[in-house]
């Protein structure tokens, strides 16, 4: 038999565009990490390896394999790896605690853990009492950091082998990768995708940021947060270039985006913050670059600032149970003559479902579609291949979930009368003062409109009179000035009174490692020893 | 309910497609036909008012309605609106004969039949004997036809309503289209596709041309042409713009390329030889343009010439069994820098799989691949989700053509070192001459680089010494001259003695009307009365 044989099927899979691509394109530059260079042809090889080397450990299909690890080479290379050889990726955010980690390891049944020796630390406690864990590979890509007892990455690879590995997949709805969410509170939820939501998800986004062969993407978004937003699979579909890092640095960005020729990277609003006011920050990006931000939505402030360097804003929104994107804001054929901040105000929304099926709606809590008035708040409701398919060992949590038959993202929007979705606020996010709904999102847009602020949140805090208030958490920008009174009576001229902050505290914002401001803190601080139940 | 019930589902169906393209994009142009212009809003609504009126009609699930029309809207329309109403569209070649038609329509059993009435004159004898047709539709659009009676398109159009049709999918495996084969002789058959395989092959065409909201389509290849070339659902998965004309006429496509800023289009070499050569071409494309060429292996001296203007040519290579479309010869990083006459050469392959998951080989006769050398050759097959479900009501060919598990598409071809395919030729059109396997195809490009050939064909002809002898069938450019001497003379220099035509005739070549050129005319006519069996 000829070497086709692992093509031999019609499932939708990832695993096809990498075959493709290092059967097509293997000279081709693959993986571009600091000096390092890997083609498309050695990529498909180190997967292999990787792939035939945990056969070869024994692991069986549909078993787990943990990896703890960075934006860098291995943590692509799992994404092909492991599903080839037909088990389920694990992609735990590196930021967790040594007991978050050993909760997942446990509840995943996790069989080969992976981990980066950065995290040694916290992943060695972790690996204390987990029986089902068989063998620990460092990957010791960095020499400043001690590694654990085990095995090492690049040994591990060369028990493997760089011939094709046979495909195993025998349903295209088989379980590929678990994607823990980062939940504020509770234990986290095991978020699982297929192989065909990934193939959609991964080709809806070359089409929704026009990215293809000559495409460089330079990786911002954590791959271990929803498969790096699938672009793990998609930049290799298109047989792009993906550039590594191992953490993301405003002023190394830059040099990336001069030097590697990047046209495409993806990132929370707060990447773009730290690049627009880095100090190596160029007048304009030196070429066309597509820049799709979610994980929170963007402030009409931020995306005008993008706009102006020349980068075009693709804003997305999403989250992990819907493979990341799931919507955008589409362009319209008149916006480009609009004045900036008419445009980034438009943009600022949540917009419509991906063209590849991604099915959203606005509801009231009978379910029916709210009126698309841009006014009335409801769930943001999903369907379609772009769904996660369950989360894992908890039919319980995946019941409640998708109760109605849609997925309940927990997130309030309003619906406008040209289709598009708007964030008004995750539902614990909304501030309830004297019976007036409030969000929170308008409020800190307000806040990011003064010259002075860099970075901010509004929560609702305890007031007597009102029950609640909103209050505003803002970081300055360096040398900038602002007092409390400056900021209120900014906020009262733009918004309704009763919509301003009661107070105004400065600092710097507690955030997760994926960029996401962690609001439930500041509300906990503030309600501790209060009546309202706090549930983050 | 709201009116979102009709997306309540996970399949992968076209129907999405122009769903969300009239949801988010209402406003934008879907359609221009001479003067008239329609929005996306527009198109849904015709063809709302399509599907709701074939249901009124009482259209079962699964019935087929026929469809004899060119180019226009109409023929956009029914790509979605039949299948909207559960019906299965029958798109018939508008230059087929009346006996071609009949069997066609009894075939297929289609129980409503929409033709425009330039064609009356074969679809009315057609119609005789076929009680299975319960009723003709006039599309007349053009008031210099007569009609035959029967209905009258607009008018059934006003007997449905605009809003949603809800939809009736139960598996995206159904089938959708059946496209009747042009079949050079015996009986033409059914190629039948299916949502899934649609919505598959129209994506990666977006992703293969790059073609995105902002794109304009030319119409030329016709869309009774396997959908043509499923383009008719992908251009409007992008929300581009169709540019629709009744035909093909090389002065009036440079006037819509300049006046409609035409960023795509599709046809066979045919086609770009009446363009390039026309009296009103222009020094070069007004802007970028990408042309996909198919249906026939393009010359390299017709790709260098569309090069030269500017055009970005794609050359992709499959057939109606495969959706059209299945491999494109995919640009690799070094080709923009070489020659043209080598870019062009490289270019005249027809390459490898569709990203989105088209596998293909050269395999000899016990379906082992052939070496990759480039010289060996073997039939090409063809395996995934962009083959057809089957040929309707044909269970032995079906069998037939899917034996090995792969579909056999009866094209000769060679298979490079770097994974590229390069046809040879359609297994019957292979000259066998003195127990040599001699290409037409490569006598052919051979005949092109001669100045003054403007088209040619070449085909195996009786021989007394070599059984059979390659002659060649040559159109000379209007002013120009070449004896047949001349061009023997011309490949004799450039090729194998034994590969040189024995015999030169000119004059026009016969055609079929996606323009191909129909050798087996040319091969029965020099064969009459000779032994060989005439298979066509």
């Amino acid at each position: 038999m000829s070497d086709w044989q692992h093509v031999y099927s019609n499932f939708l899979t990832p695993l096809m565009f990498l075959e493709r691509s290092a059967r097509v394109f293997p000279d081709k530059t693959a993986v571009v990490y600091g000096d390092a260079r890997y083609t498309y042809r050695e990529l498909g090889e180190r997967v292999n390896r990787l792939a035939s080397a945990l056969l070869a450990r024994g692991l069986k299909k549909g078993e787990r394999v943990a990896f703890i690890c960075p934006n860098t080479p291995p943590m692509l290379e799992a994404h092909f790896g492991v599903l080839l050889a037909g088990g389920i990726l694990v992609s735990i955010n590196t930021r967790l605690s040594g007991e978050e980690i050993h909760y997942i390891l446990q509840h995943s049944g996790s069989r080969f853990v992976f981990a980066d020796t950065e995290f040694g630390d916290v992943v060695g406690p972790a690996l204390e009492g987990c029986p089902g864990v068989e063998a620990l590979i460092n990957i010791a890509d960095d020499p400043a950091f001690p590694s654990l007892e085990g095995g090492e990455y690049e040994a591990f690879l060369a028990e493997g082998s760089p011939e094709p590995v046979p495909w195993c997949i025998e349903d295209e709805y088989e379980p590929i990768t678990i994607n823990y969410t980062s939940g504020t509170t509770g234990r986290p939820k095991g978020v699982t995708f297929c192989h065909r939501g990934a193939y959609i998800n991964a080709l809806g986004g070359l089409l929704e940021t026009r990215f293809n062969a000559d495409s460089v993407f330079m990786w911002v978004v954590p791959m271990f947060h929803c498969n790096g937003w699938c672009f793990t699979w998609g930049v290799t579909a298109a047989a792009g270039t993906h550039v590594c890092s191992r953490r993301f640095d405003p002023s190394a960005a830059w040099k990336l985006i001069e030097q590697e020729g990047v046209t495409h990277f993806n990132g929370a609003p707060v990447v773009l913050i730290g690049l627009v006011n880095d100090a190596a920050a160029l007048e304009r990006f030196p070429r066309p670059i597509t820049i799709c931000v979610g994980g929170a939505p963007p402030s009409p402030t931020i995306i005008e600032k993008v706009q102006a360097l020349g980068g075009h804003i693709l804003h997305i929104y999403g989250l992990t149970e819907v493979y990341g994107p799931f919507t955008l804001c589409a362009w319209q054929p008149g916006w480009k003559d609009l004045p900036p901040q008419d445009q980034a105000k438009l943009l600022a929304r949540q917009g419509v479902g991906y063209t590849t099926g991604a099915q959203v709606r606005v509801v009231d809590e009978q379910m029916n579609d709210v009126t698309r008035d841009g006014a009335t708040m409801g769930e943001v409701v999903m369907q379609g291949n772009m769904v996660m398919i369950k989360y894992w060992d908890d039919p319980e949590a995946t019941a409640q979930a998708f109760r109605g038959g849609w997925f309940h993202s927990g997130d309030v929007a309003v619906w406008h009368p040209d289709g598009y979705i708007e964030l008004r606020d995750r539902s614990k996010d909304v501030i309830i003062s004297g019976g007036e709904n409030i969000s929170s999102i308008e409020v800190e847009q307000c806040l990011y409109r003064h010259p002075a602020v860099l970075e901010c949140a509004v929560v609702g805090v305890p007031h007597s009179k009102w029950g609640e208030a909103p209050k505003g958490f803002v970081t300055l920008k360096p040398g900038a000035e602002a007092t409390e009174a400056d900021l209120i009576a900014h906020c009262r001229e733009h918004i309704a009174h009763f919509k301003a902050p009661c107070a105004i505290a400065f600092g710097a914002l507690p955030k997760t490692s994926t960029g996401k401001i962690q609001k439930f803190l500041l509300r906990n601080q503030e309600w501790a020893g209060h009546e309202k139940m706090i549930q983050g």
